[in-house]
This record gives C-alpha cells, sequence and structure tokens, in this order.
C-alpha cells in the first residue's frame, strides 16, 4: 500500500537540507530539534507500516506551546510542510513523514490535569488516551472514547481523527467530549477555543471543525476534556446466529428500545481466527456473534438484558449467554479486541474501516464476502454494529505480488461499496493518505470544493500535513 | 435595545425596489414571493420584539429546495442579502430583517419522515421542534433536545443557534442530534453533508460548523437527526437552599456521582416572581431553588434520587421534596417554565444566556444581584444549573428612558461579567444581532480574524445573514 504524497510540492526550492537543519537547531536547540537519521527513523512510519514514507527534515520534539509556534513559524516563513504526529498509531497514515517536510511529534506534552468541580480534563496532546482515563479514574470520573488503541494512543490523536470505540454506540465519539482546543494555527497563531463552560453557542463551532480535521488545519497544543461520572460495572451477553442478516436485526431491534454500551459482532471468518488464536470455545458455525453490554444501573441492567436477550431470540439467535461478572465479561471483550491480533497471524493486512446506516450491514457484509471470494483473498470482518462501522480486514501474502495488487483490489471495492449504500469510507480511522483517492467519490465535487475552500482560508500555503484529511 | 444592521450594504446601488420586486415575482412566482407589507409585517421581526428590524425587499415562502436555490442564485447575483428564517421565536435577534434584503422563511417547508431502523428522522427546517418530538413517540423513539420554546420553535432555527434545553445536562444539544444536513450555500449550490450513517470522519465536520452558524454560512434545508428510545419517566426533587452558593454546591457535588436528566435552579427574584403569578406555595425566602429529575430505569431511579438528595443536604437544604409521580413533577416543571412568563407581566425583558463553568454559578450569581442593585433594575435569574448556563431577565419599564438605558448597562455589564469568568455571552440562544458588540470581548481578535476567514471562504460576497452571528 503506498501513498503519492511524500514529496513535498516546494522542495526543489528550498536551501539544501543540511543548512536548514542548522538553521532550525539554531532557532530551537538541539534538545528541541532531532536531525540524526536513526532517531528520526522512529518518527517515519505509523501502524500502517507504510513504505513510501517520506524522510523528513527534521523531527521537532517541543515540550511546551511556545516552541510548537517557533516550529511552525520558522517552517511558515520558508514554506516547509508540517506533518504533526501523536503517538504514531494510526491506521490511515495520516502522519506519515514527509520527504523534506517537519515532523512535529507532540510526545513529550504529555501534562494531564483534572478538574474534578467542572468535571474536566486538561491535557496536552501526547497524553495517551489510557493515561487520561486513568487520571479521572482517580476521581471516580471517566473519559469515555475508548479506541482499540485507547493504551497506545494519543489525545491529539483521537482529536485529529475524531476517534470513536466501542462504547460510542452510548457514549458517542471524541468530538462529543471536547469542550476547548489551544490551536497553533499555519503562520503560529495561538488561538484559545471554547472552555470549560458546557454549553456555548458564541461565534462558529470551531472548536467542532478542528476535531477531526487532521492535522490539516492547525495543530493542536491543547484540549479541555468533559468528563462524566463512571457508569456501573456491565452485563454482558454473547448470541450466536446462523446468519448476519439475523445480527444485525437483532441490533436494529434492541436499539429501538434500549441504549446497550457496546454492540460488537464478528463474522464468520473473524470468529475462527480468534478461535485458531484463544481456544476460548467460540461456536465456529455461527454466521455471527454478537457481543453485547448493558450498564444500566442495579436492577435495571436485568431488565435492559432481558431485551437484549429477546431481540436476539426473536431474530434468531441459535445461543444466548448472559453474564453479570464483569470480569468473566471483559474475557469476552478481549475475545473481540484479540481479533486483529488473530488475523495478523495469517497474513499481511489491509484494515479497513467503512461504516453504512446499521440495517445496512447485512447488505454491506454479504458484499464484503462477495468480494473476497472474486478476488481470491480473506476478509474477515468486526464491526461495532450498533454504529454500523465496520472493520473488514483483507488479508494476503505481501511476497506474492499478484494477491498483493488483489487485496488492493479488494480493499477499493469494499470502499466503493460502502459509498454505494450511503455509508462512510471511514467511521473512525480517518481518511490520512490512504484513503484519500476515494474520498471524492464519497463526498462528490461540491463538497470538496466547499473543504477546499476552508483549508485554503486557514492555510493559504498549504503547509499543514499536505497529502492528508482530503 | 437596536440592533446596528437593518441596512444592506449595497442597497444604494439597486434597482428600485418596485422592479426588483418585479423581477423576483417573475423569476419564483406570486405563491413564493410576499411584497404585500401588511403580509411582510409578520415575518419582520422575532421574540425580540425589536423595534429596528427593518423593511426587507420581499418575503421569500419556498415549498422546495429547488426554489430556496433559485431565490438564492437571485439574490447572488445582484449582490442583494438574504436573511432566513424559522419560526421566528429567536430571542437573540439573528432573523430580524434587514432593509432592502429577502427575508427568506422555511415556515412552508415542514416534512418529517421517521426512519425506525436507523433510528433517524429526516426533517424539513419548517417543522417545529415539537412536531418532530411527536412523531418520533410514535414510534417510541425520542428526539432529546428541548428549547423552553419547543412547541414554537423550528428544526432549522435549533440548528442555526445549536439550540439547547432543559435536558442536555444528560442528552446534550442540537449539534450532537444531527448526522446530516443539506445546506444551500451563498452561489446556490445544494451541498449534502453527513447522512444516515452514525459515525463518519471522512472529510472536515462540515455538519458541525453549519450547527450553529446562525444561516451565515447557507441555508439548511433537510436535517437528519439521530433518535433514541424513550427514557422511563423521570422522577423530580425540589430543594430549597438559604444561599445560591449552597445550591450550586449541590449542583457539583450530585453531578460528580450521577447524571441527572435535569438540573434547573431559580433565584430568589425569580421565586417570587413565579409564586406571586402561580400560587404554588414555593418558599419565598429561600435563597435558590434547585429542581432536579432523574430519569434512571426502575429502581436506579430510587438509588439516584437518594444520591440527589444527600448533596442537597450536604450542602445546606433546608427543604427537599422527591416524587416519583410524573404528573407531579410535570407541575414542578411547569413552574420552572413560567419563570418567563411571571416575569413578563413585571414590565420589559431583556433576556440574558450567559454561561459559566459549573463552579463559578454563585460567584455569577451574586455579581448578578449586584448589577441590579447599582443599576437600579431587577434581575430575576434561572438556571440550568447543570451546565452552568443561566438566563438572567433584566426587568425595567420601557416608558423610562433613564431605566431604559440602566437596563442596557446592567445587560452589557452582565455580558462582560461572564466574560471575566471564563464564559460565555451565549449558551444558547446565539449572538444574533444583538449580542455582536459583545462577541469579540470574549472570542478576542485572533478568533475573530479565524471566524472572518471562513465566512470569507464561504460567502465572499457577505450575502447570508449579514450582521448576524458574529
Amino acid at each position: 500500500m503506498s501513498s503519492d504524497s511524500s514529496t513535498a510540492p516546494q522542495a526543489a526550492d528550498h536551501p539544501p537540507v543540511q543548512q536548514l537543519q542548522t538553521e532550525l537547531l539554531q532557532e530551537l536547540g538541539p534538545d528541541v530539534v532531532v536531525t540524526d537519521p536513526a532517531v528520526m527513523d522512529a518518527y517515519r512510519t505509523d501502524w500502517t507500516r507504510d513504505a513510501s514514507a517520506g524522510q523528513p527534515l527534521a523531527v521537532l520534539r517541543p515540550r511546551t506551546v511556545d516552541e510548537v509556534q517557533a516550529g511552525v513559524r520558522w517552517a511558515a516563513a520558508r514554506g516547509i510542510p508540517i506533518v504533526p504526529r501523536g503517538a504514531g498509531s494510526g491506521l490511515s497514515g495520516g502522519s506519515l513523514a514527509v520527504d523534506g517536510a517537519l515532523t512535529l511529534s507532540l510526545d513529550r506534552m504529555t501534562a494531564i490535569e483534572i478538574d474534578v468541580a467542572t468535571r474536566t480534563a486538561i491535557v496536552e496532546p501526547g497524553a495517551l488516551n489510557a493515561q487520561v482515563k486513568a487520571a479521572a479514574a482517580e476521581h471516580g470520573l471517566w473519559y469515555p472514547p475508548d479506541p482499540s488503541s485507547f493504551e497506545i494512543c494519543s489525545i491529539g490523536g483521537n482529536v485529529a481523527t475524531n476517534a470513536g470505540g466501542l462504547c460510542c454506540v452510548k457514549y458517542g465519539v471524541t468530538t462529543d467530549y471536547v469542550l476547548g482546543l489551544d490551536v497553533v494555527l499555519a503562520d503560529g497563531t495561538l488561538v484559545k477555543l471554547g472552555g470549560q463552560r458546557v454549553k456555548d453557542v458564541a461565534g462558529l463551532s470551531l472548536v467542532k471543525l478542528f476535531v477531526g480535521s487532521e492535522g490539516t488545519l492547525g495543530i493542536v497544543t491543547r484540549a479541555i476534556l468533559r468528563l462524566v461520572p463512571t457508569p456501573p460495572p456491565p452485563a454482558t451477553l454473547v448470541a450466536s446466529f446462523p446468519t448476519v442478516q439475523g445480527a444485525a436485526d437483532a441490533v436494529v431491534a434492541m436499539c429501538a428500545r434500549v441504549r446497550p454500551a457496546m454492540v460488537e459482532l464478528m463474522d464468520r471468518a473473524s470468529i475462527n481466527a480468534v478461535e485458531d488464536y484463544t481456544r476460548m470455545g467460540l461456536d465456529r458455525s455461527a454466521g455471527a456473534l454478537l457481543l453485547v453490554q448493558s450498564d444500566a444501573p442495579g436492577e435495571a441492567a436485568v431488565a435492559e438484558v432481558a431485551v437484549i436477550e429477546a431481540a436476539c431470540i426473536a431474530n434468531g439467535a441459535t445461543e444466548v449467554f448472559a453474564t453479570y461478572d464483569p470480569e468473566e465479561g471483559a474475557g469476552f471483550v478481549a475475545a473481540r479486541r484479540a481479533a486483529f491480533p488473530a488475523v495478523e497471524r495469517l497474513g499481511s493486512l489491509l484494515l479497513e474501516d467503512v461504516g453504512v446506516p446499521v440495517p445496512l450491514l447485512p447488505t454491506l457484509l454479504t458484499g464484503i464476502e462477495d468480494i473476497a471470494v472474486r478476488n481470491g483473498v480473506g476478509i474477515p470482518t468486526v464491526a461495532h454494529a450498533g454504529d454500523g462501522n465496520t472493520h473488514p480486514i483483507v488479508v494476503f501474502d505481501a511476497a506474492d505480488a499478484a494477491m498483493a495488487r488483489s487485496a488492493r483490489k479488494a480493499f477499493d471495492e469494499v470502499l466503493a461499496l460502502a459509498i454505494s449504500l450511503g455509508g462512510t469510507i471511514t467511521g473512525e480511522h480517518g481518511i490520512g493518505r490512504l484513503k484519500r483517492a476515494a474520498l471524492s467519490d464519497q463526498l462528490g465535487p461540491d463538497v470538496m470544493a466547499l473543504t477546499l475552500r476552508i483549508k485554503d482560508a486557514l492555510d493559504p500555503a498549504g503547509i499543514l500535513n499536505p497529502g492528508a484529511g482530503f
């Protein structure tokens, strides 16, 4: 998989690399500026492991917003692009290094402050999602967004991609928890947007515009995040279905009556991959498995589980198991989270993130099976079914060039299928550099033009994360 | 109270009014174009009853998106401004008519379609909030946002202002329920943003940018709204406190542990105004009254009410009353909703909408009392206390010019106080035309500049709702 954006547009006009690096070192000091290629190497790629990642001019590792501003001003004055970077756990190539550009890593800005009275966390972008959760938990509070990578992904990256996760079917995604942002704009200006107030409609919704903008409009240096009281421990229900259609129908039925805290689906191929890996006794013959949690308080969980169970049985579940033991439930969630490593053992992967309106899940999943067969690749799929957001995983042998081409073709066909169903090519990972080609197919020319007008207004020289986002 | 924006900037360059009206009638037909001054009069003002509202060139009442586009194209070609208008229930003057401009009323576009399987409502902008709620309820579903004006305000206006309400302390505001928007841009282009998929991070968060933009970036012609299952009927708790400080401390304490579905506060002046009006036996000597609802399911409501009650008692509540009878609870909510008509009997009103971080509520309310005394006006205050969003109501005798000036001075001082406390000058009503002067004090020059760059990118001729929003 390769991107077409590893070359900075104006690279040819610049002074020699060494001269620029010397200037940078004078401006920001050796503690901030990394130019050693061996050290820089760790900042070139992300979880896409994309071999086409470029060679940056330097990696900046600022510790303060002043240093971020100084770096941006230095780059802006010279028209040198900047690739912002959080923890490097992105799955769409949004932080892949660009030849001749600065990679601006926020990994040293990790402060977290919990304000109990306002129930907010004031967080620097390099802090990990799990660290924010842990800091909030010390005060009986909870930061809900939970991407599967929560232990290793940064809040800055979460904000950049508007990251989702497993609990967002009930609790929403990152943007629902961002009350304020400090952002360094393309010219180095620092703007402070929003604040600790919960409701605020003064002026345009700028906080919301920056969330999900993948580093293309500004660089987030601080986020004010809303926290909520920790919910009760969840009850967990696992149900086997002969078909994906039955499982999807059960999801529609249960979500019309209750609000589960998690609604995950595994298809037959992913069930078998996980069972090969974990040997935990999953039903290999099932067409789909649903994993549903309820965090309704006290006895209400029993009533909610009953509604969920009835919806499963009414839609053809062959086996239903419910537990109120949080640890036992966590075991099933671990199985779901094991899908990615389980499938990773089978070959090289292309990870998708397509979404459709929930009732179209069976159409999407049946179509994906068909694409897999036609292209001679495996595509096990797990899904945040309550949101209609799926992760088909195209598995192939990278050493087999023809198969690698088939895999890429299958990947593109899945994107096209999602668009044809009124869906999206990315529900939570972002467009990054790897899905740009398909974006205009989803948005159409008028929305693309509107997007570029906003980009041009905020970053007229196009120095912020060129080649990413749109 | 007057705005400075009732004159269209380029009015002098236009052909005579009658010629323009004739052209418009030819273009759009007499069923869409209203030019009779008597009929137009009903479309000139909103709930601010601002006497400075201008005289529109014409009122357009399109029935279809094609007619909206035709109207916008006609105006864009001539540089004639457009004031979009929903139900005219705005409290900040966002839809006040502008001299020589078109008022584009969406009051005929009222279709509502409920899609049960995706739990969405597909709604035209003129549909009332209450009509959407009712249509959803027919399917056991709920559209949460509930501005106090929900029976008479339109979804288009709710989207334009990102309207809040009473339940948003638990369920969020309008933007949290908007999955998709159809928007006619300043040049007449129709863009379709988002859709029925719940999660979608492809491209910039354009849906979120248009929500709350007060008709300054485009005209919403359709919204796709997320619905949720109807929650259980609420339990209601009323608590009297000697001081606002005690009530606010109780709010902070309870919200750290549970998520009430409503947390309203009335100060002494508003309690007395309501008691004068309703004679329902409220405690006239109380410094503050809290009205809290829990919609936790089944027995869990008892546990949640116990937490809320304990928080009230621990913070000095002198009287606490809880009821699980939804009708009795609704009676108390009606008392809270009666605050505005109760105060309206006392004189002319300037209605504020300032917000602060919740722990600063006592500082804000004490400061408002001080401003009232110093300016010789009454300022009873009700608050969505769980969100820190307050509605101080400046009461004055409009026939007394000196007092009217004092009232305006008090109004401005309250805005300045909110800003000085890290708050906002509008939590849910919007900037409209009446709060523009204070906006830059809140946002600062850099954020204002950023705002105007986006405006210029989307509406370079400045024809969309000039003088409103920012």
